[in-house]
């Protein structure tokens, strides 16, 4: 995500500043390109020359939001740890990130997840960004013998909806009485240790075909 | 929950469809007990005879509402079913019910919902009930060894937050595009394959310290 620092990049990081401090003031609400020149003391022309849209400027306020998270997600799929501790690391050290946030400024982690609802469409490709590391990591598992008889893209579907209290920031912040680092590391293990397909042949599943469960006992 | 029937029951009975009628008219804000008493062309002192305050009234629709899922979950229960089929049959046929509540009527669902929200202490006790019914069949699972080291109460929290889109009807819904039944058995699978203490006495866990795996790597 690094870009060549020069002085329209100096400038940039100092606007998003401002809109935090914007945010942190008056909600998300506040980012728009005319309040944030009004706060920067810029005439609304000088401002375009940093963000040519409003558009571009929620795109960079995505960018400075997610790259730490992304920053995890790489170094914990280039690293040497075991897959236990890979997938820990992939999740745990993103949701540890997430609650401390919110913990510090719940108003503004919250405003932050409003803005994000509000572009739904940039939010999505860092969420198919985070499914394309968690696919490395999952085949980097199934050469070890992991999920036997998943395919890698049913394997990351399974995976995000069990781990959904811990990626989710929503659901985490409705749960928080409940999620915890060792939960988490909990989870993860037991994804590890139990996840592979159902009925596939070779596969030593205990869960039978799912419609009889599902009709009236 | 059934009670003896008397002429007030089946008024209740009657004046709850009413209430579900005024929801799909006009959203959850209409369930007070004047609307349904002009709804219903009673006075106001009539329609306390069977709902003596607005809360009340609330009561009694989730009560509807809940009814057939703590069927299920006591069916599940009670069953002699295996322990797979029977986790299955007690998260699955719930998420069936509410995914196809949800997809004939959206508007009407989310209003119930919506109502929940307002009144989350009523919420509360049929998410412990079910807490209850859940913890009955992990002690049942524990005798036939799942879950080793775990406590009762832990293996309840662990498989909550690994079953949350199958049982949280928001994060139901915002999943619609992914979750299924035959997902739901395979996480199913996964949990009673795979949850297990991480770290205690003669657990064969694979799961190391969580502690170095949520440094930076």
């Amino acid at each position: 995500m690094a870009r060549p620092f020069t002085d329209l990049d100096a400038g940039r990081a100092n606007l998003l500043e401002l809109v935090e401090h914007l945010i942190r003031k008056r909600g998300a609400a506040s980012v728009t390109l005319s309040e944030l020149a009004a706060e920067a003391g810029m005439s609304p022309s000088n401002i375009y020359r940093f963000f040519e849209s409003k558009e571009a400027l929620f795109e960079a306020v995505a960018e400075r939001w997610f790259a730490p998270k992304v920053a995890i997600m790489e170094e914990a799929v280039a690293s040497d740890l075991a897959i236990a501790d890979k997938l820990t690391a992939f999740f745990g050290r993103r949701f540890v990130m997430m609650r401390d946030d919110y913990l510090a400024e719940p108003e503004l982690f919250k405003s932050y997840l409003e803005l994000g609802d509000d572009h739904q469409e940039t939010v999505r490709g860092y969420i198919d960004l985070g499914d394309h590391f968690l696919a490395m990591i999952v085949a980097q598992a199934m050469e070890k013998g992991h999920f036997p008889g998943l395919t890698i893209d049913r394997t990351v579907s399974l995976i995000n909806l069990m781990m959904v209290p811990f990626i989710n920031p929503e659901m985490m912040i409705e749960l928080m009485h409940s999620v915890n680092e060792e939960k988490l590391a909990q989870a993860v293990n037991t994804i590890l240790c139990g996840l592979r397909a159902s009925s596939e042949e070779g596969s030593e599943s205990i869960t039978p075909d799912v419609r009889p469960a599902l009709r009236a006992v």
